[in-house]
């Protein structure tokens, strides 16, 4: 599986080679002999008898990167210049910045932006501080906030080598919803010092991405926060997951003509993506939630339950499961998993019902590899982006937050984020719908905006009905 | 002083009025009556008997503005439509955005600036921390860190009321020195939670610009920050300002032909900017420094000494003046004022020495009015752009930090910042050097790179007198 080349791990080597008819073709053939994939291919200098060319071409990994240099060098009459690195390329220097929107070209320019004239402006929020979302950047400003505890499938690498992944969120947030996004990353694990300090940078954000931060930490910083803040707090390793896979269920159920009321769903993982995900599904209306961690099946006689949030325990399991995962898994119609590779085999999935529905999301490598899952199931999602119904969470957080600035949300409620799955799962048409595509890609126009309009619509819905009934509906996420 | 009209309280009125030849002169003329300057006039409708006009015009004050609107409505058949305000206009929607540097087209762009390629970036971060100054934003970034305690001359107007300034100051930073500079608004006043939410979140940052934080907190939090961290922490409002000030008194003294190590300086204000500035002098060579505050001259026999920074007490008043302010201006060469508007006359700069050079900085209205000073002293600056020899950060902060960021420096020295003052001053040619141009605009070209140039030579001597000697120079600010 690893090994297709990809473009993550693209290199260009310069190189000059005698000049022939078959020098370039031999170049060609050298890397595909070695498994790699040539996709580019410039001559950037000539002389009478040798030629300089740049070689960019995909491996799968770095060992396989360094592998292709070897052996364009063992190439005859070749000798290898400068290799470059075309993701570390994209880096250098970082990937955001951050602009002046506003002309500073004379003196006039310098009164109306700084002293004296922005004076004028701090007085009137010093009066009024609700019109900062009119009058500073609070109205479109998110901070993506992380601790480095838990990044990608990377574990607790720290705040400094956390800082690429919050600078993509953050032209994410640019390219998907324009949103400016800061990365925000604590040189602090400690869960109290975390919350003291987004509580103390609040004031410049209209909204808190909390991102890569490890569980059960997690769970009470976000709920802390919650409390504490007046703008909406959402980890998005738990909700945006949680988001794209209701869409992505909803979609695969109707696929399969099943209702999300009647079906058994297996879950692999009780972590914060697995917690999320089994709340939302709980709350949009799933009744049969089966969850398995390390130590097997969750259920209340189970000995070893320190750590499991008490959610399981109270909402999932009504038929009183016990045993390991494929306890679980037999007779499920749903299997969702968020724990380990290769957990799962095509054995464990016939044990399923007929036209299954499986996402294995553990990422890179699934819980079962999907042509193996595909043989028993109907409909199977991964966290890939080389098979079909990849789940993205692309597809939610820029949305999600877009529809929370919009609306001048001060928090976030779990049915803004079922409103924002529907929505996102509305954007297939019963046209389009297959088991190949229940969830669109990250590039199909307007999803975002779709989103959008849903959460607003949803904050909106929630507001008057406060407003109506003097309290706020208490469905906290 | 305050009734010159200025663009920071300009005014767009729409309005109707008659079709007729004396029409828009009568406008013209009602504006200029009531004292207010017309800036533009444009027709943005035309009908029959009647013509729309946008009339724009600078005010001296917003209850000034509030008077032309009224002077226009006061003149036959005049309709008055929406009156718009240029300052808070600029402001809508906030002064500076975030923006990718990198496309984001395609899957393959996805997987370069996001998962999977990222992890790569993030692992070799991983391994070698200090590569974030190459492969992430921290190359470039500043905090703009602010407890919003002491904002411009509004006082203690908390967090978000002062996120404008810091939005400008942010714009001021790129425009002046292409620095990527983000504000951070503290919902704390507290000098324990500054200090630990600053150290939190510095991973991100190459450097720490204080702003607007009130005396004598910001002492403490300036100085254990520096301690603290391994990036430079720079409060703007005190060293910033001892910069421009330095520059402006060699250029100064030159014109009047006296020598800094000669020179009796006169202080009015012993809080931050006060502070920093006789600090700077002292360390640049200025040996007789007597300062006054509220309570009088600064001397150990005093009795209310409380708050008084005890430097003054060890390196100032060497002849043991006593009593109040005009017993240290009398026979002083230099009045530095950064205290209070109208403490001094000019019959108080009639005792100075000959060839005074007085500063009055404080803000809008200067310790003495520069015509009343200019009767007796050589050289007049103030801190107001209405006048010659305008003392102004902006002169300064951009090329410091530009000089420490290109230089990877880790700290900032006061051997920095003499350097940043010796070449701000030097941007007065010596044909160009006269008593009203003893500093330069801001606009000047090049400025910001010059002093960053100084700034970049000098960590660099220290960091090699540091390699040889096995020792870092010990000169803290």
């Amino acid at each position: 599986m690893t090994n297709v080349p990809s473009v993550s791990y693209s290199i260009t080597v310069r190189l000059e080679v005698p000049a022939g008819a078959t020098a370039v073709s031999l170049l060609t053939a050298t890397v595909e002999k070695t498994g790699g994939l040539v996709t580019a291919l410039d001559v950037t200098g000539s002389g009478h008898d040798r030629i300089q060319v740049d070689v960019t071409c995909a491996a799968s990994s770095s060992a396989h990167a360094d592998e292709l240099v070897e052996a364009l060098r063992s190439v005859p009459g070749v000798t290898i210049g400068k290799v470059s690195d075309r993701t570390f390329l994209v880096h250098l220097g970082g990937k955001i910045e951050v602009k002046s929107k506003v002309p500073i070209r004379n003196r006039d320019d310098l009164s109306l932006v700084y002293t004296p004239g922005v004076a004028r402006v701090s007085e009137a929020l010093a009066r009024n501080p609700e019109d900062a979302r009119r009058l500073t950047i609070k109205r479109n400003t998110v901070a993506v906030v992380t601790d480095g505890s838990a990044v990608l499938g990377l574990g607790n690498i720290g705040a400094t080598a956390a800082l690429p992944v919050m600078e993509g969120k953050a032209a994410l947030f640019k390219r998907f919803a324009d949103i400016d996004a800061f990365p925000i990353c604590l040189d602090t694990q400690d869960t109290e010092e975390i919350i003291r300090t987004v509580q103390h940078i609040a004031p410049v954000f209209a909204g808190i991405n909390l991102e890569d931060i490890s569980a059960p930490r997690c769970f009470e910083i976000e709920a802390r926060l919650r409390k504490l803040l007046d703008i909406p707090v959402f980890h998005d390793d738990q909700h945006g997951t949680a988001i794209v896979v209701l869409a992505a269920l909803i979609n695969a159920l109707k696929v399969v003509g099943k209702d999300l009321s009647q079906v058994r769903v297996a879950m692999a993982g009780a972590g914060a993506a697995g917690h999320a995900i089994a709340h939302l599904l709980y709350t949009a209306g799933v009744r049969d939630i089966v969850a398995a961690d390390i130590h097997g099946v969750i259920h209340p006689g189970r000995a070893d339950l320190a750590g499991v949030p008490t959610w399981y325990l109270e909402h999932s399991n009504p038929r009183g499961v016990t045993g390991g995962l494929r306890d679980a898994v037999a007779g499920a119609d749903v299997f969702i998993g968020v724990s380990a590779p290769n957990i799962l085999t095509a054995d464990d999935i016939a044990t399923m019902t007929d036209d299954a529905v499986v996402f294995a999301l553990a990422n890179p490598e699934p819980e079962i590899q999907p042509q193996e899952a595909g043989r028993h199931a109907a409909v199977v999602a991964t966290g890939r982006s080389d098979y079909p119904n990849q789940i993205n969470n692309v597809l939610a957080f820029p949305g999600v937050f877009r529809g929370l600035l919009d609306a001048h949300s001060r928090s976030i409620s779990t049915e803004m984020l079922i409103a924002a799955a529907r929505a996102l799962a509305g954007t297939v048409s019963d046209e389009e719908l297959n088991p190949a595509y229940v969830i669109p890609s990250v590039f199909h126009p307007g999803i975002a905006d779709t989103v959008a309009t849903a959460v607003r619509d949803s904050v909106e819905i929630i507001r008057k009905t406060a407003e109506e009934t003097g309290e706020f509906p208490a469905v906290p996420v």
